[in-house]
């Protein structure tokens, strides 16, 4: 066991400090008026229904966790292609992401009748208790993801693990929250609109009742809908993210150390703890942020937009701060301030994507209102001029994006060691996510008020409330927009860390087989038939695995697997797309024959059938979340059997530029649409029952799938293809078809092959010839060089 | 002078062939009956507008051409970046690309009113005149752009010029075609929609008269659109790709046997001249191709069908024959049979892709038909339904191009040596294109007869003239599919191999800056101090260069110009669809008034003012053509100037692989929302007038721009990107801020600066220096390896 720096103990401090504070909130937003019994009881149906669904969700989901674990103990025990712990390793991502899941959804389900209640006396104390309840989503994701990195960490270095085998163990846990999350995401967004849709469908458009009417049957489903997709959904999302930015950042400090001080064990340490702690005092900074907004007590609400901006503004402010002493005191002096630049870099750029987001999606602004006008020709214009929105507003995420990873590049000196630079942007996104308690709890408490709005509607509270809690919810949007910013703005900076992450991973692939067939894998590149050329595996740098394996922009393999990548985001989202349509036409079945069959259901005398549409909904999330869940984990599997490492790098770069670009373009595009037509109804452009309302209302209708479902679908996609290359980087190291496992004849021509490097297997003996010949000659400073320049 | 191999001389044969057979065709066409004297008024009135949009259209891009030969010639003279012939080349790019849009608009307009007296007599009639006059098209984009080859060549080749040059020069008059052909499509589909929407929208829907009827201002426009956007537009469109893939892959060839047999001028003219023989042949097998269809005499409308696909085939499996010729003879005996099935795989895959078009978009077939069904719940579902039927249809174009490329690549001994791979490549391409002159013809009789069509309608002839125009126009729309295919196909296929023969123009840059600077470069790698590990830039190999900028997955320019390539995809479709949109607005602002203003308009006897709809097409579409393609042509030269060689192809790879997904996307979505509406008017799912047929209007509306506008002129952006960072190599070498041309210090801490190469210029007496060191060294046989192997 090696001693790890006295900081390190921050994270787990901070992760039982987060999930200590989101039991006091619990219980504290529990222990509120619960309303009256009607609200009581609507609440109960909700709960209920939320419950039978993650239940469901959850048998599911655990029937392919066992699946993958069967099909890892295989891999692990049968082709030694995977270490045995990261079958575990797995399992406890995936638990953890849906505990948190769990606690963050009892935690709302609970809060919504409380915060109607609390709206009948002000606004104010709605506000309180619904922050209250979404930070005890935010710290549990925090304080969970914590606690399971740091329970690893301390456990495998107790059992004497080397830190490479510690880090590369504990990224896979990244796959198993990926696929929660992406789960999560799937048949929450699913469920959610096709109740939504069903609702709205039958029971606005055709009966003509008000939304969250208690007489539609499918109205309980709609705001389950709103806990499992957007509280529960979000929550496993997050946690993904959360985790995987750390864990991701830890694997690349590996290879940065590796290179530049070779096998110095306590600067690695150093390294790989470094964001661990930064994510600690994170966890404690979101604490007194929740703290920060929880003081205001008497204000309006500008005031209390103002209050909870101000909590993330100080909790930035305050990391920022803290990434410059942890910087300083855990990296070498060399390096820590370019490190701590790229930390600061990645929160200004998740702060500016936030802030974009907003401009494009506000009806606040020109280009929102824009599609509100398109209202007066009708839908297709309001299409159009959405679809060309959410395209054209792809441009300043990119830009910022592609300018914040070249900053963070450089000045973590990238142009002078490429892992320095790669653990510079990990950092980035540490250091954006590090705050997420407080930020998710901005994210989480929107879908909680509109659930209390719901409830509210529903028990026939007077209008007035219900006006506050829509208050609360549009409040919930405006913060939203900086949570969703650092949440894309991490996606791409950690999907980004990702790739290297894999290089690393395929390293640890080699040195499975070596321990395999007990021969020590040689890098031969370009064709060599000198013995010397050959580089050892375990020195290889990143750069000559780059070197190795061709992933350059003329192999075929790379160039194609970037188009199959772009493909599969497209692919990805038609499945979850047409998923929501063919899920909300069930439902639109089942309403309208609840409305033809139960006598009287209309005149609020006979009670329709909650439970069915839930049944409903839930039964189509879990049917259509499978195919296109296998879309994104097959994907790398199958081109990396037939294409090797440089197609699943290019997979990955593919799915990693498309996606992004169309996450960001669906998000835009269905959060402009929600907007345009709220803009109308608030009475301009004709407003409600106007042509131009139903034209927006088109709109809107195309966008909840977009926004809901496919958008934030495509981040996690673009992460789980990445966790699923890197878990089953030793299968297609020992087991593809690609090349580089072939060795040519060589050529007696001249003719140099070009793409024809392969891997050389070597006995022990014959290993030690090689180190002799190497010896001889007269090699460059730089060990890992690959291309070996000689002095004559 | 070379001598040229005599083969050679069927390039030119075939282009004047093709050119004689069109004027023959012409005159036959314009021979016809023109009909009645309404019939001749009408066509008259389109073709005036035509005309009058063209002329505008020509001063337009005469102005942006004047201008670039400006550029250019301030970067040929002043900054010495541009060899002095390259402004000349583009400019005949552009005007025989332009010639060859004024013919075929010429002859299309002469033909409608023609096709529809035709028409009165017999459906195989007006075929005959249709098809006839597309081939008209077809083989003057052929013979046009094969002469402008063929003379450049032949003057070049007189004149003394290194074959290495001509290939250079040559490839730079892709770019005028290309600047020609993105106006041409995007100012023609900006026009073509603003009057289509426009007449639809106010004439259709709003004043309730039917579609081409003469009391609709617009309705001029309309058809006068079909010419410049459907005609103009696609040849203009196709001669690109055309010339393109000829001359791209005449570079490549250059490349090719450099690395493999040196300085054989011979067999480098056989590699140059085999594409331009291929193209040869296949000008000569399209007429062939056009005689057969015109054989069948009395046919039925299927058996027409059969007819005309039978004459694409009947070329292709010819031009397959001719291939294995042509290589035989031509390419050496390890290569010729590789390259050869590199041709078959093109011709497969350009049929395959038109085949999948056709599956996804002809309400024969299940998908479309599923969005006609939507309609049932109204437009939002249609589209949702149309978006998702878009996106899943982009997996088997996808599929079918990344295999064919990677056995093109493979079977061309890619892996042996790339740029024979490459080359392979661009054969498949040049194959694909080789029977362009028939495949356009099919291609263009479709709009041919849509506008005979509107004649018809317009003069009031019979409604079963109408009918058989429309009948006609049918089968048109069914063969289209295999040329779209073949211009999607062969659209990737070029843009790939632009992107080496990029790499090419990049060694040329530096050529340049050597002539300027009196001094040689040598590209210095990996950061080394030792002198022999210089390359000289004339001796680098396409792999060099890539190691050399480090073109590869890791490389943040590289990564980052993918994200901005993908992105700019997004925002150029997003500037184009709102271009229609505004374009669209002014055109429903002048017919509503021209209904209201002109006395007894609605009863027939007012004239609307054709003119004045017209006018508001052309400068709509002027105004709105800039933006657009202000973004592609700057794109990579803002990004090249600051990220360097590899953030331009970092660009280019994103845009051409986002572009295809997007473009595919778009264009079939537009396809299946088209026929989804006809299939409804069909009499299905209510029939016309049903709410079903309003919504799945919606449908067609939003399809419009998409499949008419965006969605072709993303193809020709991709390669104007890469045509436009082919010219600007020079600059980009020698002016942008990459990294490359600073020289670092030399790092004393042992630490690799894994990113600083450097250029390093030196004179000649060094120059003699560096031989010597490196004639002492042991090299293995291969004079450009990068990885310089030293044997013990």
């Amino acid at each position: 066991m090696i001693e790890v720096p006295i900081l390190w103990y921050l994270a787990p401090i901070g992760s039982i400090s987060a999930l200590l504070f989101a039991a006091i909130f619990f219980y504290q937003v529990k222990k509120q008026d619960p309303g009256n019994e009607r609200m009581q009881e609507i609440a109960l149906h909700v709960r209920e229904g939320a419950f039978a669904y993650l239940k469901q969700q959850y048998k599911g989901v655990g029937i392919f966790f066992l699946l993958a674990f069967v099909v890892f103990q295989i891999m692990a025990w049968g082709l030694k292609v995977l270490h045995p712990l990261i079958p575990f390793a797995f399992l406890t991502g995936g638990i953890f992401s849906g505990l948190a899941g769990y606690i963050g959804m009892n935690m709302a389900t609970l809060a919504s009748n409380r915060t109607a209640q609390a709206c009948t006396q002000s606004l104010n104390k709605g506000l309180k208790v619904a922050f209250r309840a979404g930070s005890v989503m935010g710290l549990t994701v925090v304080g969970l993801a914590l606690i399971d990195i740091s329970i690893w960490f301390y456990v495998l270095n107790i059992l004497k693990f080397p830190l490479e085998k510690i880090t590369v163990i504990m990224l896979s846990f990244g796959m198993g929250a990926s696929t929660q999350a992406l789960f999560a995401r799937l048949g929450g967004g699913i469920f959610t609109k096709a109740a939504d849709v069903g609702a709205d469908l039958v029971g606005k458009v055709e009966a003509d009742i008000p939304e969250d009417d208690a007489r539609n049957p499918a109205t309980i489903a709609d705001n389950v809908g709103d806990n499992v997709g957007d509280v529960a959904g979000m929550g496993a999302d997050l946690y993904e993210s959360y985790a995987g930015s750390i864990l991701a950042t830890a694997a690349l400090g590996m290879g940065a150390v590796t290179q530049i001080w070779g096998n110095d064990t306590s600067m690695l340490l150093r390294f790989i703890t470094a964001p661990m702690v930064l994510a600690g005092i994170g966890a404690l900074l979101s604490i007194l942020g929740v703290f920060i907004v929880s003081t205001k007590e008497h204000a309006g609400t500008h005031e209390l937009m103002f209050a909870l901006n101000k909590s993330v503004y100080t909790s930035s402010i305050l990391i920022a701060i803290a990434a410059f002493f942890i910087t300083k005191w855990m990296l070498p002096a060399d390096y820590y301030f370019g490190v701590f630049i790229s930390a600061i870099i990645g929160l200004v750029a998740g702060i500016l994507i936030g802030w974009f987001t907003e401009l494009d999606t506000s009806h606040s602004f020109r280009t929102t209102r824009s599609i509100s006008k398109q209202g007066e020709y009708g839908p297709a214009t309001v299409i159009l001029e959405g679809i060309a929105v959410g395209m054209r507003s792809t441009a300043a995420p990119v830009i910022t994006i592609v300018v914040g990873i070249l900053l963070a590049f450089i000045s973590s000196h990238g142009f002078e060691s490429i892992e320095m630079g790669l653990y510079g942007i990990g950092f980035g996104a540490v250091g954006m996510l590090a705050t997420l308690g407080v930020t998710l709890a901005m994210d989480a408490f929107g879908p909680i008020a509109d659930n209390a709005g719901g409830n509210a509607q529903m028990s026939h509270l007077p209008e007035d409330v219900r006006e506050m809690t829509d208050n609360l919810d549009s409040v919930g949007n405006t913060t939203a927009a900086t949570g969703k910013g650092f949440a894309i703005g991490s996606a791409a900076l950690t999907a980004m860390a990702l790739l290297a992450a894999y290089l690393e991973e395929v390293r640890n692939g080699f040195h499975l087989l070596e321990l395999k067939l007990g021969k020590i894998p040689y890098l031969n590149i370009n064709y060599s038939a000198s013995i010397s050329d050959r580089i050892p595996v375990s020195e290889a740098t990143v750069k000559d695995f780059i070197t190795f394996y061709q992933i350059n922009v003329l192999n075929p393999k790379f160039l194609l697997g970037i188009f199959i990548g772009a493909m599969v985001a497209f692919v990805f989202s038609s499945l979850t797309i047409k998923a929501v349509g063919r899920a909300a036409g069930k439902m639109v079945k089942e309403v309208r024959r609840q409305f033809k069959e139960i006598p009287g259901i209309m005149e609020g005398k006979g009670t329709p059938d909650y439970a069915r549409c839930v049944t409903i909904s839930t039964k189509g999330a879990q049917q259509e979340m499978v195919l296109p869940a296998l879309v994104g984990i097959l994907t790398p599997i199958i081109i990396g059997l037939l294409f090797g490492v440089a197609g699943v790098l290019g997979v990955l770069v593919g799915a990693l530029t498309s996606g992004f670009v169309l996450a960001v373009m669906m998000n835009n595009a269905g959060g402009a649409w929600d907007n345009a037509k709220k803009f109308v109804e608030s009475g301009k452009f004709g407003g409600k029952g106007s042509s131009s309302h139903k034209a927006t209302i088109v709109g809107d209708t195309v966008g909840d799938p977009f926004k809901d479902t496919a958008g934030p679908c495509i981040n996690i996609l673009v992460k789980l293809m990445s966790m699923v290359s890197i878990v089953f980087a030793g299968l297609i190291v020992g087991y593809s078809l690609h090349l580089e496992t072939i060795k040519p004849p060589l050529s007696s021509t001249g003719l140099k092959k070009d793409m024809h490097n392969w891997v050389e297997w070597v006995s022990e003996s014959e290993q030690q010839l090689i180190e002799a010949s190497q010896v001889q000659e007269p090699v460059n400073t730089h060990k890992s060089d690959s291309t070996k320049a000689i002095k004559p």
